[in-house]
C-alpha cells in the first residue's frame, strides 16, 4: 500500500522520509519537488525563518535517472538552522514556559519532560516540508492519469470569500501573481490589510482554504469498512495537519440548512459523456467513493499559536505566571497551509488509485485504469 | 490495538462485529448496549423501518458472566426484515434506478453491476448498529475512567442554536423527554415544526450534531506522526458515518475569523487543579493532544438521500431518465447520527487510552492510569 | 487488503469470523467449505470432541445467492458442545492446574487470571475452524486462476517419508482412501501402528505436514520491505498454527548442508514454456517472490499438550505440586493440522494475488491477470 | 507501535531508516550501533564488498545528546561504493543475464524490466544493514530490563553441530576471537577448512544459525489472535532474512519425532523463583506467549546465490543460454545471517514488550514493568 513516513526535529540535521508503495516507471521532475517546497514557504505574512530556510529536497534511493524503481523513495530535507545534535550536547537553555495553542504542554505532561525543547521540535510543523515532498511525488504519478488538485484562499481573518465552483484553470489563472493564492484581487486587498494591521498589534490570523482536485474517475474509495471511505480518509489526513481545525466536502456545513431537494445532485446520462451530474454539491464524494466529479473540501486554520504580544501561561518548573515565550513570528500560514492540504489530498488519492489498480508498474496501472474507464460507459 | 471489523446486508439474515484488544476484566452491561441500539432507532422524524426492527445485540464470544475476557469479542444483530440469502436464490426484482447522493451508481460503476441492490445492501446506514454496540462496550470501558461521551442536536434544517459551552450534566438533564435530543426546548419546537413541513412535502432534512466527551486526561493522542493525531482519528472516525459532511473541534470554522489573541487558550495552574484553562476553545485537543478539558466536536449531516417526492435519475440499463425510487421515508436522522457519532468517538478515545497505558487487564490499565494522573500534577 | 478476523471461545456460542477484501462475483460452494471444515476433524488418532463436533458453517452476510458481493463475509461456526455463556453465571469450577506444553500458565500470569478456563477456552485450537473457512473462501478464489493448495504427511512420530517432489495430482490419487492424508501405503500403516502403541501408553504424537501449492505466476509477494516477502508471510500464518514449531521452504534446513553449485536452480528459456526451472529446491519462492514452480513448504507440529498420562504441573493458587489435568485425548492431530495449513497458505497466496492485481471484481481481476501472463513470455 | 521502516539502493547514496513508536528517554550509545553494523560485515569467508564498505549510521532525528526523544528516530548508512544517481544519467550498461537463486529474473518479470540492475538494487541484502541499525536500539532498549540477544553459528556446510542449550554467557565467553561465531573451537577449524575448499572450487555455503535471547519475562506475545503470536512474529522477522529458508523454535523439527511425554516442558513453582520450567524444549515460547525461558530460535540459510563458477542462465533478451555473471564473491555470509537474526529478534522483542506496557517512556515502562514482575510471584 502506498504510504509514508517521516522524522525530523525543527532544527535538527534534517528531515527525513520514505515513500512506500509507489510505482515503478513514473518519470520525476526534481525542480516540480522544489517549486513546491518553496510554495510552501511563501506566503504574505511569514516570518524570520522562512527567509533563513530555502528547503530543497536531496532524493536518497527509489529513483534512477530520475525514473521511479518501485522501490522505497527515501529522501531528506535539510535544516539549515539546525542545532540539535543526536549525540552531542548543546549548551541550550532549557525552555520552561509552554506557548498556548501549542502542544508544548500537553506533550511536556505526557512525556514527563521539563525542558519544553525536547516536545516542540517534534510537534513543529517543519514536519510538514516532508509531506510537500511525499505529496509532490503523489502529484506527478496522478498527472499521468491526468488528475489534479491545487488550492486556494478563502478566507484569511474576517474576510470570506462566498462559496462557488471554480475549476482549477480558473484558480491558476487568478492566483497567477497572488500573494496569497487568492482568486479575487479586491479581497486579497483587504486580507493584505488584515495581516498588516494584526502585523501591527503583535497579532496573528488564521483562514480557510478551499482544495479542489479534478480529472478523478468514478468509484476510488469504498463504502465497504468505515476505513476505506475516501471522504473519511481525506478528512483524516487534512485534519492531521497542524492548526487546521475543521473539515468539510461540498457543501459540508450548510448542507445541514437545506431540504434534500435542494441539496442533492440528481443523475444524468448522455452517450458522450456517460453518467453525469449537472451539480456537485457533494464535493465529488457520495457513499465514501468517488463521483467523478471535482472534489471540493474546506478546511479551517486556527491562528498562528505563537503571538509577539504573547498571552499568559505558567512556568512547567516553578509554577509561576508568565509570558508565553515569543519564538516566531509569522502573521499567518494560511497559504502555506494549502499547499500541504494538497500534498496530503494528492496523497490519499493515489493511495486509493492504487488500491483499485494493480501498482507494480505504471505501464500495468495505465492499462487497467484505461480498461476501467471503458467500461464505466456502459 | 483496540480495532472493530464488520460484516452485514441491511436486510442480510445478520449485522456482525468483532472487537479486538479490549481488555479483560470489564463488566459489561446487556442492558446499556441494547439501550444504545434502541437511541441509535429513535428521534422524531423516522420512518417505517425503525418501528420493524428493534434492535437487540447477540454476543458469541469475548465474555463470561458478564466480564470481558480479553479475547475477540463477536457479536450479531439480526435483522427482521431480512430477504437476502447468501446462498439461496431470491426472487427480487433487480434494481436499475440509482438514487441520487447514494452510493447507488457509484458502487455500481466501481463494481460492473447492474443490480443495484447489491450495492445499497453493504452501502447502507444500518451497518452502524454495529458500530454502536462497538461503541457501547467502549463508553463501558471509559466509565471506569471517568470518562463519558454524550451527543446532543444543535442545528436541524435552517433551526440552528448559537453555539455555546454545555456540560455533560447539562445535556443529560436538558435532553430528558427531548424528542430531539436538543437542549433547548424552544428551538425544539421550530425544529419539530421544520420535520413536519419537510414530511408534508415529501422531503428531507440535516443538521448538526455536537459530541461532548469529559473526564480525558492530558495526553492521549500524539503529534508523533500524523496517523497518531487525535483530532484527525476523530475526524477520520466521524467524517465515515453515512451523510456527515464536515467536522470540526471546538471553534472550528469560526477559528479562521478570530485573531490569535482572541482564539488561543491561555494556561493557568493551581495548586488543587494542576494546569489548566479557563476557556475551551480548542476543544479539548492541541497539537494532535488531549488538553483535559472536554473534547467538543460538531459534525455536519446531509439531508437523507431518498425523497418521497423523488429527485432525477437514469435507469443503469436503458439510460432513460426516471424518477429515484423512494424506498424508505425518514425525513431526518440526525438524533441517530449523533449515538453513533458518540459511539465512533467513544471507539477512538478508548484507543488512545489503550495505547497509551497497558492494555492486558483493567486492573493493570488503572494501576498505570492512576500513577500517570499523579504525575500530571508535577 | 484481504484479512481475516476472528472470535470464539472453545465452549462458547460460536465462533465467528469475518474474511474482508474479498472480490466480489466469486461462485461459492458451501459444500466445499463443510467438506474442508470436516477434513479439519478428520484423521486417524482424534478424540471425542471430534465425534461430538459436526462443524458447519453458516454465512450470515457477503454473499447472494452462492456469489460474493465484494462485502465483508461473515461467517458462524456453532459449537456443540457449549456451556460458556456471555452474560449469565456458569457453574462450572475453576481450573487450577496448568497443563505443560498449553498456554494456561503462560496466560493465567499474562492476564492476572486464577481460573485457567478463562485462558484456556481462546487459546484453543478450535479457534482454527474459522481459518478452515477462511481458507476455503480464498481456496475457491483461487481456483478461478487454477492455483490450488494441498496437504499431506511426511512425518508422524519416529516415522518420516523422504523427501522428494511430488504434484498436486499424485497427492491426490495417493491420499484418496488414507487414514493419515499421507502417499505412502507402507509408512502409513506404520504410523498407525505409532499411533496405536502411543496411544495405549495414553501419550501423544507430533509430525511433519508438507504443503504444495500449484499453479501460482511468477511475481507474487516483493522484497521491496521485509513485511512482503512471500516466505516471510507464508512462515507467519504457518507459524502461527497451536503446536507449530517449525517452518521450511524447499530444501530448507537442508539447504545448509549443500554448497551453492548443488543447491541452486538454474534458469532455462523455451518458446512455449517462456523462462523455467528444472528443479525446484526453492520450494517456488525466492527473493520473497514466487517462481511460478510449486510452493513447497514443511512444519513441524509437536506432540499434543495434553496427555492421558499427564505430566506434572502446579496448582495455580496453593502452588502445590499436581498432575496436569486431561481434558481430551487426542493421540495426534497432524492431519488437521494439515488442513490449517493449507487454509492459511491459500489466504497469503490469495492476499498477495489481491495486491499485484485489481481487487474489486473477480472479471477485472482476470483481465489484468491474463495480460500480465501474456507479459511473462517476453 | 515500534516500527521500522527503509528505503536505499545497494549502490544508490545511502540507506535509510526510520524507526518509529520507540519510547523517550533512552540513552543510546553510538558506538554500540557502529559495532553493530561491523559486526555485520564480519565473519571468515566474505568478499571484496565487505572491505569497500565500513558502515557507520549517521542519526539524524529522534535523538538529542544521545538521549531518545520518543520521536521518530531516522538514519542514515552511506554506501561508499556509489554510482545509482537519483536523477543523473549513468552509463552503466544494462544488466542482461539474471543470476539464478536471486530475486533477479523474478523481479524483472514481475515489473516488466529489462535492465536487471534495476531490480538487484534493492533486492540487494545491502538493505539488512537498515535492520542491523533498528535492532542496535532495540537492544538498547531491551538491555534496560535485562533482556539480550546473541546468535552463534551451529552449522556451516555439512559441519554442524549437535543440538545443546548455550548460556549467553557461554556464547560470549567461547565466540570471543572466533572467526565464525562458533562455540566449538574444533567445529569453527573443521568450518575454515569446509570454506577454503569451497572458495577453491569458486563455490559457496550455507549454515545454520542458533538464536539465543535471555531475559523475558512470561506474557510477552499472545493467542488472541494469530497475528500476535510471538513464535509466528519472530518467524515473519527471520523468514524475510534474504537467503533463510527454514525457521524452528526449541525442539523445532525434531519434536515431530518425540512423543508428548518426552517433549515437553514439566511446571515446577518455588518460593524464590515463582512458576519455573527445568527443560526447554519450547525454546522459549508457548501457545504464542513467552514462557520466560530463553528464547532459542535456529534459522537455515542457503549458500550464497553468486558462484564464481557460475551457474546456467538465460538472457533476458535474446532468450539464449549463457552462464550467470559473479559479481560478488562472498563463500558464506552465514555470521551475518546471525547478526541480522539477531535485530529482527530484537525488534520484534522490543515491539511485544511495548505492546503489553505503556511505551511513552522509558520511566513508566519501567515502572509499570516492575510493578507486572511482582505480580508474576503470585
Amino acid at each position: 500500500m502506498l504510504n509514508f513516513f517521516s522524522g525530523g526535529e525543527s532544527h535538527g540535521k534534517a528531515l527525513v522520509g520514505i515513500l512506500e508503495g509507489f510505482p515503478k516507471g513514473v518519470k520525476i521532475s526534481l525542480e516540480f519537488i522544489n517549486r513546491e517546497l518553496q510554495r510552501r514557504q511563501a506566503g504574505f505574512g511569514r516570518g524570520k525563518r522562512m527567509a533563513i530556510e530555502k528547503d530543497e529536497v536531496e532524493v536518497l534511493s527509489g529513483l534512477r535517472a530520475g525514473v521511479t524503481l518501485g522501490s522505497p523513495i527515501a529522501f531528506l530535507v535539510r535544516n539549515k538552522d539546525a542545532y540539535i545534535e543526536p549525540f552531542l550536547k548543546d549548551n541550550l537553555p532549557p525552555l520552561a514556559i509552554p506557548r498556548p495553542a501549542h502542544a508544548d504542554l500537553l506533550g511536556a505532561l505526557k512525556y514527563q519532560e521539563k525542558d519544553i525543547r525536547n516536545i516542540l521540535e517534534r510537534a513543529s510543523a517543519r514536519e510538514t516540508a516532508i509531506r510537500v515532498v511525499a505529496g509532490s511525488f503523489c502529484k506527478q504519478l496522478l498527472s499521468e492519469f491526468k488528475i489534479e488538485v491545487l488550492s486556494h484562499i478563502v478566507g484569511l481573518g474576517k474576510i470570506i470569500l462566498p462559496k462557488g465552483a471554480v475549476s482549477l484553470a480558473e484558480i491558476r489563472r487568478k492566483t497567477k501573481d497572488s500573494l496569497l493564492n487568492c482568486i479575487d484581487k479586491e479581497k486579497e486587498r483587504e486580507m493584505v490589510e488584515e495581516i498588516k494591521k494584526a502585523q501591527n498589534k503583535g497579532d496573528t490570523l488564521g483562514g480557510i482554504v478551499e482544495i479542489v482536485c479534478e480529472g478523478l474517475p468514478f468509484g476510488l474509495g469504498s463504502f465497504m469498512s468505515w476505513r476505506e471511505r475516501l471522504d473519511a480518509r481525506l478528512s483524516y489526513a487534512l485534519m492531521s495537519i497542524p492548526a487546521v481545525k475543521g473539515v468539510e466536502t461540498g457543501l459540508g456545513f450548510d448542507y445541514a440548512r437545506l431540504r434534500g431537494s435542494q441539496a442533492h445532485d440528481e443523475i444524468f446520462y448522455s452517450k458522450n459523456r456517460g453518467f453525469y451530474y449537472k451539480t456537485n454539491n457533494s464535493g465529488g464524494i457520495a457513499g465514501g467513493i468517488s463521483t467523478s466529479q471535482p472534489i471540493v473540501i474546506r478546511i479551517a486554520m486556527k491562528p498562528i499559536a505563537t503571538l509577539k504580544e504573547p498571552l499568559s501561561s505558567v512556568d512547567l518548573i516553578t509554577h509561576r505566571k508568565k509570558k508565553a515565550p515569543s519564538i516566531r513570528s509569522d502573521v499567518t500560514a494560511v497559504v502555506a497551509c494549502g499547499v500541504i492540504a494538497e500534498a496530503m489530498t494528492a496523497f490519499i488519492i493515489a493511495q486509493a488509485l492504487l488500491e483499485k489498480f494493480p501498482s507494480d508498474t505504471l505501464s500495468s496501472l495505465k492499462k487497467a485504469y484505461g480498461f476501467y474507464l471503458k467500461t464505466l460507459k456502459g
